[in-house]
């Protein structure tokens, strides 16, 4: 062992999903959307002013939280910027969560939270959600340091109702409660609406799914003005400049682009409707989805079987080898044609035995 | 108090420099290069494919790793790259200061090391420098938990030779020593040469500086794969995908370019010579310069004082209100025509009592 080796911080690395990049592929396995993102984008980045990249950005990406507070009608103090949402919620973790209690999140659920809680050290238990994958509201009752959960949750893709968000913030108002809406687009409304009433509740969001934007990382929160202001000072002292130009001024672009970002929500719902009805058809039962994909499993077929039989046909679905959800696939929403063949190849799959 | 006030972490934030934007300014207050990057990262930005905006970027950066390696001449697996300097700095406190024993580094220096050792709670003791700013190598001796430098210091700007760079390492196999040279391309040697021999030396350099990208958000460490795989592990276990698409792409492009950023180099130093010159007539002393900005005092006059009058003619100029330091200006080398109307100003002030 190298001398030094006693000093390094010893991680669990999270695993993200593998990135193929083959000729010919159908990449469905990381729910990113299939659609460029708005041509405001494309034109932000063209005329993009490059003798300013030589000065510092706005510590605050102030122009693109203007932005967001205008489009989603709060105001610019309720809106925190930051590198993608696993940014925003890392930092959330290390701002909200500084409690001996340990905080609470489902058993199914985003599986970098148990990660961050690691990393800084915050005790954390899990709440197992019921044989449906629903949150069951009473488990969120006992004394903890601070809740998160997704909605809709995943891998689940899930919603739960906006009454039971409310029943979760409104029976833990001495913590914060971050609800975690990456694929909330895609599904029933946002809890935004109630953060004006519960001062404890933090929305996080972000441009990767609904945006088309993961290749430019940026997510966001919203909450009162303390709860951001909180979440700056945690970014300030650990990094003051973060968001880069680009990402400052195509953000902007793509979020005041509103008949794009409806247009093609209602794109990835027509085509998700689709196939739904081709799964059922083929005997496979899932979650009502509230994403951009679908959490699929057959009763005759392990999903372990049917994830390699996919790549081997060059489609590429999620597969997490983990207790309650083995034998489910998260299959993502791509175009039209990129389903059809996947559900040509399911079929055939499914059909052989 | 909001009942869940208690649980918000409390931290010092970090205060960066002003940014004021004022027509007609002359902004020498946070080291930026006065002039922009090379040609290639505004047509990197222009040729951007944003049809792949839509995927998740690659998790190392790796088109920018190679092309920093083959730059500099090691192994991709012997780069890292993060979001600015800061974010690998930070990076780097969380991988590799994991010990009981206190930290070393300078009592001046960057001003984000203790904040970074406060936010993760690491031990640390500041080593005085000498009177003429200089590091005492013999301090570097006793027992710690790890070093960490900046050379050129900031915000003296003074180069310490690679004979005492290799000297602090040396003595100091059982830790990690980084060595932060974000400004190290306006001095001397670069320490990079010693990571083959010293397995526990970190090297951190930025693209704000001179490549002209404070606005991308560029930075990058070079040390031994197995320093670089325990950062990109901690990296992973925080946030796997930080480097958007604009930042790989156009970096790359900056790297490639090497005529244009010796050119540009060659620049900052000619015109820092012309300053230097200038400011020693008017009676004013500072330590030899080794970055892009000079660090100075003048024995008649109050730092805080030619701070004010300056910026009262729109010049600003950074005063640190520090012990020891508080008599000193830390000014950018702008254009020639900035250092012009700087030098009249500063003429004109010390000229009128």
């Amino acid at each position: 062992m190298r001398s030094w080796a006693d000093k390094l911080r010893k991680v669990v690395p999270y695993t993200p999903g593998e990135q193929p990049d083959k000729a010919g592929m159908i990449k469905l396995n990381t729910n990113e959307n299939p659609y460029p993102p708005a041509p405001g984008v494309k034109k932000a980045l063209e005329s993009l002013d490059d003798q300013r990249l030589r000065l510092y950005p706005n510590t605050t990406a102030k122009p693109l939280a203007k932005a967001l507070a205008k489009y989603y009608r709060v105001e610019p103090d309720q809106v925190f910027i930051g590198v993608g949402s696993d940014d925003v919620l890392a930092i959330g973790f290390m701002t909200f969560f500084n409690s001996d209690k340990p905080i609470f999140f489902p058993d199914i659920t985003y599986s970098f939270y148990p990660v961050w809680a690691n990393l800084f050290k915050i005790p954390y238990e899990t709440k197992a959600l019921d044989r449906d994958f629903k949150i069951v509201r009473e488990d969120y009752r006992a004394p903890n340091g601070g809740i998160i959960f997704p909605n809709p949750n995943a891998p689940t893709s899930y919603y739960e109702s906006l009454d039971l968000v409310e029943d979760i913030v409104r029976h833990n108002q001495d913590v914060i409660v971050i609800v975690d809406e990456a694929y909330i687009d895609y599904s029933g409304e946002s809890a935004l609406k109630l953060i004006n009433k519960y001062d404890n509740l933090l929305i996080v969001q972000t441009f990767s799914k609904s945006r088309s934007m993961a290749g430019m990382r940026i997510g966001y929160a919203m909450g009162n003005p303390e709860l951001i202001r909180a979440m700056n000072d945690v970014k300030f002292s650990y990094n003051s400049y973060t968001m880069n130009m680009p990402s400052i001024y195509s953000g902007i672009e793509a979020v005041n682009d509103e008949a794009y970002f409806i247009d093609h929500i209602r794109k990835i719902l027509e085509t998700r409707k689709w196939t739904e009805s081709q799964l059922s058809q083929l005997g496979f039962e899932f979650p009502v989805p509230g994403g951009n994909f679908i959490f699929a499993a057959h009763p005759e077929y392990q999903a372990k079987d049917l994830f390699t039989a996919l790549r081997e046909k060059k489609i590429y679905v999620r597969y997490f080898d983990l207790p309650r959800i083995d034998n489910y696939l998260r299959i993502t929403i791509g175009t039209d044609e990129e389903m059809k063949s996947f559900i040509d190849a399911i079929s055939e799959i499914t059909q052989v035995n």
